[in-house]
């Protein structure tokens, strides 16, 4: 079986990502980053997710972006809540980690060459996710060509570094169908950006309009677990 | 003054590096990566020559490496020593740590997109490290054109990223002399991948070999302090 690494963070789009991957015959070890996010939790799901979907590995890298601040996600700076669809389609959100993409499949790539795969996989989406500058294809296309000059494995022509984003033209009505089709429950991702510590879904963070509309437009019951006042 | 990022290990050529670019007038923020490296007591030394050079900000981001493992420099491999000129010069050496300036550039990337600098400075060079395909001149190229479509600030076009290694093509006893016109106190610095505890180097590793020729080379007298049994 070929090796790949998947980027994995236990939510929706990564875990049909993951999903995706192994039924294609991949063997899949998948990456989590510990940045100092607010939702933490996610680490937590994604471990019981790996498991669960029978991933070769899974590990956790720990690595404090609080250190360099700049989000809502790892900074103390308020998620917003309930934004309109304009809202969201505007702009860069301030949920946007500085670099993330970049440093995710850095970290991705160094874990690739140890263990000797080319193959790098993540759950980016420029549709629901178009003001996110590192889930464009041109990034991810350049990426790609920086990761085959950046490596020892490249230098010694043993193979060429692909960058996989399969979700990366789906609506999330259509990634949900898609990893329901696969066998996915989706009630164990968490993609909340402002949980309870137990991983209660706060349902108005733009992560979570985007997840509950999806699937309402792909005709499906939302499995997902809100806090109570929010159901 | 214009901001940069100058990614800083404490050792000779990221210490030339800095005064470089601070002898350019650039405000200079240095950041360290605390890696799980064997040679952490760089990390302290790294503190003070920050201090000592007048660096606006001196910051360190831990990430764990050896969860990815794959190198001397993280895992427990034993860092090789006494080796030729030709043994160095041939294959990449296993001190090689898997993407490691993919990661690091992304982390600079990232914290330059928080605090609004466009100019990321490294001490790569191409000379004494030509077995690390991460110091190669087309590397450099193509991790600039990605961070130009990685971040908030390339995708609103405040600026445009560069990256700058200005010892990239220099022989060590060169980057010698240049950090010698600059003022530089080379004892601070640390190079050994391998010292002991309290910052004293073995000697013998190729790094230690390398900076050592280099000082012969330039014709100055060697400031490192070794371990008692190599002086």
């Amino acid at each position: 079986m070929t090796p790949a690494v998947v980027l994995f963070s236990g939510g929706l789009d990564s875990t049909t990502t993951l999903a995706w991957a192994m039924a294609r015959g991949f063997r899949c070890h998948a990456l989590s980053i510990d940045y100092g996010q607010r939702h933490r939790i996610e680490l937590v799901r994604a471990t019981v997710l790996a498991q669960r979907l029978g991933a070769a590995e899974h590990r956790t890298i720990a690595i404090d972006l609080r250190a360099i601040g700049g989000s809502a996600l790892t900074a103390e700076l308020d998620v917003p809540k309930d934004r309109s669809d304009e809202a969201m389609g505007t702009g860069v959100p301030i949920t946007y980690v500085p670099a993330r993409n970049t440093i995710f499949l850095a970290l991705a790539l160094g874990y690739a060459e140890t263990i000797g795969a080319f193959d790098l996989f993540l759950g980016a989406n420029v549709l629901d996710y178009s003001g996110y500058p590192d889930c464009r294809p041109e990034f991810l296309t350049a990426f790609e060509s920086t990761a085959n000059l950046a490596t020892k494995a490249s230098t010694e022509g043993t193979g060429r570094f692909r960058i996989h984003a399969p979700l990366l033209k789906m609506t999330k009505a259509e990634i949900i169908r898609e990893g329901t089709a696969l066998g996915l429950d989706f009630s164990l991702t968490l993609s909340c950006y402002d949980p309870t510590p137990d991983g209660l879904a706060c349902g108005h963070c733009d992560s979570c309009l985007l997840r509950r509309k999806g699937f309402a437009e792909a005709g499906l019951p939302d499995p997902t677990a809100y806090r109570l006042e929010n159901r």
